[in-house]
């Protein structure tokens, strides 16, 4: 499997921490965005073994790819990378569909037909192995790299394999804990968790909430 | 306000649970069940200032009402109490809506026409305070009085004092942190997460996992 990851979606902000944190530990990282100008001015900022391109080139040369957009942007990027990513390539599908995409509330969900965004996403990419995760993951959190996190990540596919992958991608992050919440029809659990603590992001007027789960044996991890 | 709990479905683990920790920590406690007998066997079990009843005469003195049925029996549950309810009591619904209601799997959940159990209990209880919480508590946990738990709650409602006063009743529970998840729109993210609780029970065969939530200023709690 390529070695790269691939953060389409990278220069905003959930992105930009992730591919931050990955880069960080040494990781070689590719960011994606429509505009390959902003992509490499955001693989500037990061620096180490980051570049920017298309969100197509991105996936091009990467084994994994983290997607990071907005509802209203998942189905699009989805058309524009499919035909480009690598064989054997994992997605990683962090999309949460809020209620903002339509002009709603951020701390509202949306009910896709797919059942979940990940659903959704397996629907358009026939073949490719897809993780949910990183959903919930503060971008304000992510965005220094001296301060470890303080969550843990849920984790849900039905692939083995590609779960073990992510789980090792979301090790890289001190301080996150990656659990095996089952396979991908589980998604919307996950994504309405995200939905949550958005909500009480709000409410209690921080930006970094975060969700651990107690009372799990060692060794929960996907 | 009148100043005994009754639980109605206190006879089931989750309802049992609370009422063992609410009369454990010296307040009185009326178990509620269909049948008056298996209420005060319950009861007896759990010992302290703790009685039991029919559902409609276990709500009859009680400032708050706590609801632990499944899915199936919450309305009918709910139309067996409403016209005994004291005046100005709060119903506090743990309802969580799994699709085992309708022979499906106890980790997945449907979706009510009124958006969420809460929202369904407020529905038939016009004028009554609603809060929804105690969603996740796990009745393993529950069942032990010299082990705390480690776990959050989350409360929601439209109502502040009865939110309040849900808040201090969870405090009668060490290791529970109530924290205020905002008005009852929100109830469906509660009993959401919950489902997501019960799922990674299933998966990793524990019985309590619960959930904690990061990153919030001091004085969260509702």
């Amino acid at each position: 499997m390529k070695t790269s990851i691939a953060v389409v979606g990278g220069t905003g902000a959930e992105g930009s921490g992730l591919a931050l944190r990955f880069a960080g530990a040494g990781r070689p990282v590719r960011i994606g965005s429509r505009s390959a100008e902003k992509a490499q001015e955001a693989a500037r900022r990061i620096g180490g073994n980051c570049s920017g391109h298309t969100n197509a080139d991105a996936v091009s040369d990467a084994g994994i790819v983290v997607l990071t957009v907005p509802l209203a942007a998942q189905i699009e990027t989805l058309k524009a990378i499919r035909a480009s990513m690598a064989p054997g390539a994992i997605l990683v599908d962090a999309t949460v569909p809020l209620e903002i995409a339509i002009g709603g509330r951020i701390s509202r969900t949306l009910t896709l037909w797919d059942g979940s965004a990940a659903q959704q996403a397996a629907r358009m990419l026939p073949g490719v192995p897809i993780v949910a995760a990183f959903h919930a993951m503060s971008a304000e959190a992510l965005a220094h790299l001296d301060h470890p996190l303080d969550c843990d990540t849920l984790i849900c596919g039905d692939n083995a394999e590609a779960k073990a992958a992510v789980s090792e991608l979301a090790a890289l992050i001190p301080g996150v804990r990656a659990i095996d919440a089952g396979p991908l029809d589980n998604a919307r659990l996950l994504e309405t968790s995200a939905a949550l603590l958005i909500s009480l992001n709000l409410r209690h007027k921080v930006k970094h909430s975060g969700m651990r789960i107690t009372g799990l044996p060692v060794g929960a991890g996907a």
